[in-house]
């Protein structure tokens, strides 16, 4: 066993990686997701991939240990799919199984999410931690639990959903999940946009993001400029996330956080205004926990996948 | 391997228990902890009565799968514990090879709270899971996270410090851990008597809490009772609680919530407050995660020690 495939299921784009057993990565490529008629085409698209592949560079079967699957839905732990709706997937099926019989080698399925995690864990932020928390901050706040090298799945496929973490009892808009006060209203890339809108209407203060777009990215360059109001959205975008990860320490205890998505790319000044909230608020055996920038993007899923089947 | 012993060492009583490879106990007791010289005689007196039950019951050493044994204190996966005050122990040092050497057979330790936990998924409240939160409301609020069977002992020994989740922003006293706001502030047996004696003193409201003991019994008896302002501070209890333990399944997401302490002798009353809170506020996914009263009581310690040791 020489090889292994990572895949990473997108709503517009499948990523694909060919790896070897080290976890380097040889080749990459992508292909479309087919999400029309019920996604029927998403997993045979992908097996011809992986045997046009497997033709093109003359592997035999036997040099391959499988491929792992990352798809953007809850996965139980024995490989069922319960619906992905960004692939119209809407039936539950092990997509395991399917995509086995596919391309006549093992497959181990994940979410998304928690494939990003495993990934990061092993080459990325987290490489050399096997104790690692993951949260992606995007247009939502994802994440993944690695505890002893493992993704945490919990027993509803809810293991890691970190962004839906209650953070806020006076909340009044609901969060996409329908709930009120999760994570994911303050800390991801629309949270902090909402958090900079309310702040520039409920209050006078000059700002530069009076003029021109307010977006993550703005924001933040705003902080780094000493925009007092953009550093008001920053203080409380980081006593949400800070004190919900310091939550996740006293529960799950990493060695490591690991953040990602679009909002991290602020950078390190993101890290220190959740860490002002983390260190004072964590039980006083985690205060030394690291803190880290993600380092893979978007490969942080297909690393993810090609270490399930590596591992499996 | 017919036999195992289980090992709890509390600050006044060390229980042990021989049991079964399939968990059943076949003998109970109890010896002093003697603290005292910095607790040099805690393991030889343990050592000294594996020795005699063993001799007793004419059990050979191939007989034996070895010993578990939980101390009250922070202990590393690889079996260091780092300080265990109550036993008067202030070094660092490996429990696990000092009784070993002591007993000639294996052994495996744990912190108290944690292998707790893995007894009452064993044997006690979430019998028959292998992902269980354990929460003990006692004096403080401690807890075990248990995940696939195994307990989540965390980077800096902090898995599973549920009572030291953050819980309240304005919180002016301080926790026993130093920081303001913690879970077991509210939801230990001194928790409960703090908020009723607060709302004793900022109200008027008639009680039957206003004459004799206020205790986490008298509390919930006047619950059961219907007295309103006892019925407050079930709310405020149950708020809190049932807001950290949806936070907990968002990360971990546990089969089964065990509850248990002297706290949880009010029964089925003090659920029904949690669920009250739990179940509007945490991800949908965990609506119907269960949750259980524990059975074990005081042998939560031993039954998960001799988990321990059989799980090695």
């Amino acid at each position: 066993m020489k090889y292994c495939f990572g895949i990473d299921v997108g709503g517009t784009t499948v990523k694909l990686g060919l790896f070897d057993v080290e976890g380097n990565v040889l080749d990459k490529w992508e292909i479309p997701t087919r999400s029309e008629n019920g996604g029927v085409n998403v997993l045979p698209d992908i097996a011809e991939a992986v045997k046009n592949k497997m033709e093109q560079r003359n592997l035999a079967k036997e040099d391959v240990a499988g491929a792992g699957i990352g798809v953007p839905g809850p996965v139980s732990s024995d490989g069922f799919v319960n619906k992905a709706v960004n692939l119209g997937w809407k039936e539950r099926f092990n997509v395991e199984d399917k995509l086995s019989a596919l391309i006549d080698m093992p497959v181990k399925a994940g979410n998304d999410a928690n494939v990003a995690a495993l990934g990061e864990m092993w080459k990325g932020g987290g490489a050399g931690a096997e104790n690692v928390v993951f949260v992606t901050l995007g247009t939502g706040v994802g994440g993944g639990i690695i505890i002893d090298g493992k993704i945490v799945t919990g027993s509803h496929g809810a293991g890691g959903e970190i962004g839906h973490i209650h953070v806020e009892d006076k909340e009044e808009e609901s969060c996409g999940c329908g709930n009120h006060g999760c994570l994911e209203q303050y800390a991801s890339a629309t949270g902090v946009v909402r958090i900079a809108n309310k702040l520039l209407k409920e209050t006078e203060q000059d700002s530069v993001l009076r003029s021109g777009e307010v977006s993550a990215k703005t924001i933040f360059d705003a902080v780094k400029a000493g925009d007092a109001l953009a550093v008001k959205v920053a203080e409380q975008f980081g006593k949400y996330l800070g004190t919900a990860l310091a939550n996740i320490s006293a529960i799950a205890d990493p060695q490591v956080f690991v953040i990602g998505g679009g909002v991290s790319k602020a950078g390190e000044v993101l890290l220190d205004y959740v860490k002002k909230y983390y260190v004072p608020t964590v039980f006083h055996g985690c205060r030394e926990t690291r803190f880290e920038l993600a380092t893979l993007g978007n490969d942080a899923g297909i690393y993810g996948t090609a270490r399930l089947i590596l591992d499996k």
